[in-house]
């Protein structure tokens, strides 16, 4: 929002969609779980909305506590990647609530994440995430910095 | 909303949240799959709104016509069970948005899914959609009705 004059809308209801906001708070997501940051990443967390979260492959997880214990087991496990590389990701907003849907590329794996993210006060803060496996993308293969390797659908 | 009166808000804003249209927005969406009715399926997608769809596994799909293309190739395959039944729904909605997060019984498989509605005119339109599979709850196990087996789970 740098940059850009702000005024204090009359009625929140008529305030142009905040997209930037979105956006910067769903950037602010990945790095504070690349960080390792549990305690940005908490802070990110919505805490007047009930909130979800749905790992691949994992029951979905509908309590804070759990939730934010499952990031850290995440964080804490060696084979987590430190980079995860975001890409594709489109947004749609609308008042107080809004989506990004984006492609995680990992070294190893390729997700595909719905991230959803409520106005709280004046912040934007992620409410619910889900992410599964993905195959990669055939048309514009997005090659992982971190780990260039041969793609194996060139082979046939 | 049937039974209750309804007031045209003076500004949209500040209307109450409205819970129950997206809940029934949510329920016509698994019924119109359920009958194989692409028409009403097609009718109840965002048209104004950027759609995607994430289906468990695939490539995710940001094209209206591809979307609705990958239900009509779900509802024609043989395999696709006749009956799903969504159960844990849990909502959040702010203002002319909405999420619906819920799980999807299948006799067979259990998902878990993301479904996001956006105000449309006088509608609640489904503009996302991701389900990836999961295990079947632990605490409240939800037998499918359509083919009650015993758990694994049970036998260590």
């Amino acid at each position: 929002m740098a940059g850009r004059p702000r005024f204090v809308p009359l009625i929140a209801g008529l305030e142009e969609e905040d997209r930037d906001g979105v956006a910067e708070a769903n950037r602010n997501f990945y790095r504070a779980f690349m960080r390792r940051d549990l305690a940005a990443l908490e802070e990110l967390w919505a805490s007047a909305t009930p909130v979800a979260c749905l790992h691949p492959g994992q029951p979905p997880l509908f309590d804070r506590a759990t939730i934010m214990a499952s990031w850290q087991a995440i964080m804490r496990n060696p084979e987590t990647p430190a980079q995860i590389k975001i890409v594709e990701d489109r947004l749609i907003v609308r008042g107080r609530m809004g989506v990004v849907i984006c492609r995680e590329v990992l070294p190893k794996a390729h997700l595909v994440a719905t991230n959803m993210f409520v106005r709280e006060g004046d912040a934007w803060k992620i409410a619910h995430h889900q992410s599964a496996l993905a195959p990669p993308p055939k048309d514009r293969p997005t090659q992982p910095a971190a780990a260039p390797r041969r793609d194996r659908r060139n082979l046939h």
